[in-house]
């Protein structure tokens, strides 16, 4: 039995989850037999951590947005004194910027940012044989996400298993694995609030393997397996239209 | 002095290097009182390594395409055996699939790719403190190259320099650095036969950057500082148009 | 169900092993539930890989020593794109220099050695959150081991999970992980043929979680929680004696 | 020209170093036309950094033992700032309990310790390619130091430069390598207060290399070259006497 605590810095409900995001997240643990779900807001008791939820928490996934500064000091403490003993920690989106992310880090994590309309993003698998990866498409579309772009500066992770591309030109390594002490943490980029992105098959399965890994629990299954072969892509994924060739014609 | 040993698998002079590749190679190490400059071709005497020529090379560029297979076993394993006692390494685009990169990497090294009219590629730093990536601007955008998508079944990298957009919705580990022994490699994804990247001058620079530190002189200096703000990228670099709106509303 | 191929090139019976080696690593695995075991020998039909052995193997366990020429290139080869397709390697000991894993590594493999009289190892756990160091007693000791030594010319393993210490006055890093492809591949160096090595206890339960962790089926469990204290050890594992006292002093 | 900030808690003169341990670190540099040396003390106006000090300090050593906690956590972020922005930092000996350290690495840095009367060190190189580690004779000896054992509770380092010996029986992760933004840290184990350490040629050789690659000023050039070769050390550096082969018999 693996209990998750879900945190948010707001109990929002809005047009992509009008149950709340918290609400949207756990439904992606309902396996009763397998978890056991906590979700928990800045605006409750103790911050989100009353008596000992905290202390009996194996993964905690957290989202925070624009509230990092009103999260405790000791809380924050608390939160990294649990990673290092092994709790696993998920950090969705702008919780880049939260104080427990940044003191494990010991960097800025500081990164470039947009929201425009029509911009998409898509998925691709930089380490396939990493758990987390574990039956996820290559290269999936999120039809609208807010773009994140680098230099990310976090320290370099033991893995960057997800790497995002963006309709206007940046990439971003979307998903990255890190440990201190005991703890495994599982940095993932995508998560605006204003659009269902957890909703989202392949992202429901990252969620929910980031969970198991961070766990320890994942068993290091993976299905990928490199044929040696370089598959020509005729098709691409992405629409390279005529814009693009007059673009290229008015350059030389 | 460092001496530069640029090869290719052929001479070919075409429309994006009249002079041919190695010849357009070759004009980035102009200063005579720092690199001592030798081209070479598989058509050569002894495969392009006569007498002793591999044993005074401190760095090696590689290209090649179509004919990985006719390069000799012993002279791979003999460039192999140099990049061990600490012979540097540049292994350019297609280059991935040859004999000598297979053998040090250990993998198949493998990815997906295609040639689109149209398709552009913006390459992004996602590590500024490596040597490699010393003056080079973030993002900067080569307007025609060959699509090369993840997954690129190498090693986990010591680092990944650059990391590359492609209009058609790919992203790739493009500037990725290992070490083998005393030796240090880069492979460095630009670099299609049809098109002049390497009169680009941000890739000119790379190729320059990747010389002295696979050459172990470049000093670790780095220009990049980090400065824990989030800037907000308001303007893409790709335009982002309304086609991408007419697919998402249709999408819903 | 795991199928483990136990591979030696030689099937000597001596003092150390009257058994022969390849039974004594066979017993780790006798749960038969869990385990299905193969050994074979150098000399065996096919040098060991008869019919589709090597491909229904999920770990090889590999001990070589005087004759890792007579090893076919073509076998070596099959056994590496196993690997690279997923099958785990375990390679103990000598191993370091046989041909399968100097070309998965890419590097020389060599390393200083010696077998003297009263000389003694210490294994150190120098990574407790990896799986294979699992219930393994940090600093348990081998009463009789070949020393090896430093520089061990491998790439910067993914995880040193152990660091033997040697009466002698040498280091080793004794348990490297690496991945190649889907294979994930654990370097362990105790084993010398004229010491019963592999019936001790620690030894046969790192054996053990070797190959769980290579067959991707260990779960990533792991027991040790760092707790911040910094304890005294006031007792010396190994004697620190009056002659050494006496070398201080004349020294000065 | 590198400016260098030598830190220590105490200002004490002791047997060991009669003229103060700051005294005896900063005779290291004494080449007046490559590094410009302060002294400071946690004792001195603003803990040691008046006015600019810190800001334009290349590289901050650091030595603490007893008194961590005297130091403000106002200083300690200031550090973990400049540090992040490119300054670079080598912790010694006891500082791995620093709040400087803790905070850069998000770990709780512990680790085991014995001082026992006849213990020497051994340091061996386990990274020859690392620039710190050029110039050293590897296996070194230190006649005399305070034992550090593992498991030494750090995020994994970027490189693990050095690896000690300590004659008690336990081995240490004695010279680690780490980046934090644009910052490069190095941990370096050796240095007791009650032993002339730093007076140790082959350790001055470290400090000298550790400055140098943490102002990112050392050029990469490292001297080792490996062969190939497994060389056989017949005599041991540390004896193995009669009194082990008596405990060997006595265990049978």
């Amino acid at each position: 039995m693996i209990n998750i605590t879900i945190w948010n810095e707001s109990g929002h409900k809005g047009r992509a989850y009008p149950e709340g995001m918290n609400a949207a997240l756990a439904s992606i643990f309902q396996d009763k037999a397998r978890f056991n779900v906590d979700c928990a807001l800045l605006g409750d008791e103790a911050q989100g951590f009353p008596g000992e939820r905290l202390e009996h928490t194996d993964v905690l996934f957290w989202w925070g947005h624009s509230k990092h500064e009103k999260v405790s000091d000791e809380l924050s403490e608390r939160i990294c004194a649990r990673v290092r003993e092994g709790m696993g920690a998920v950090f969705l989106h702008s919780a880049h910027f939260s104080k427990p992310f940044r003191s494990l880090m010991g960097t800025t994590c500081s990164l470039s940012w947009r929201e425009a309309p029509g911009e998409c993003e898509r998925i691709w698998i930089t380490n396939p044989y990493h758990p987390v990866a574990r039956g996820i498409t290559n290269g999936f579309r999120l039809d609208r996400e807010e773009m994140y772009g680098e230099y990310f500066d976090i320290p370099k992770p033991d893995d960057v298993v997800f790497t995002g591309w963006f309709t206007g030109g940046e990439v971003f390594r979307s998903g990255c694995a890190f440990e201190r002490g005991k703890g495994r943490i599982f940095y993932f980029q995508p998560g605006h609030e204003s659009f269902p992105i957890y909703r989202d098959e392949n992202i429901r399965s990252i969620i929910l393997n980031a969970a198991l890994w961070a766990a320890r629990a994942d068993e290091g299954l993976v299905d990928f397996v490199p044929d040696g072969s370089c598959p020509h892509v005729r098709v691409s994924p992405e629409p390279i239209r005529a814009w693009s060739l007059r673009r290229i014609r008015l350059k030389k």
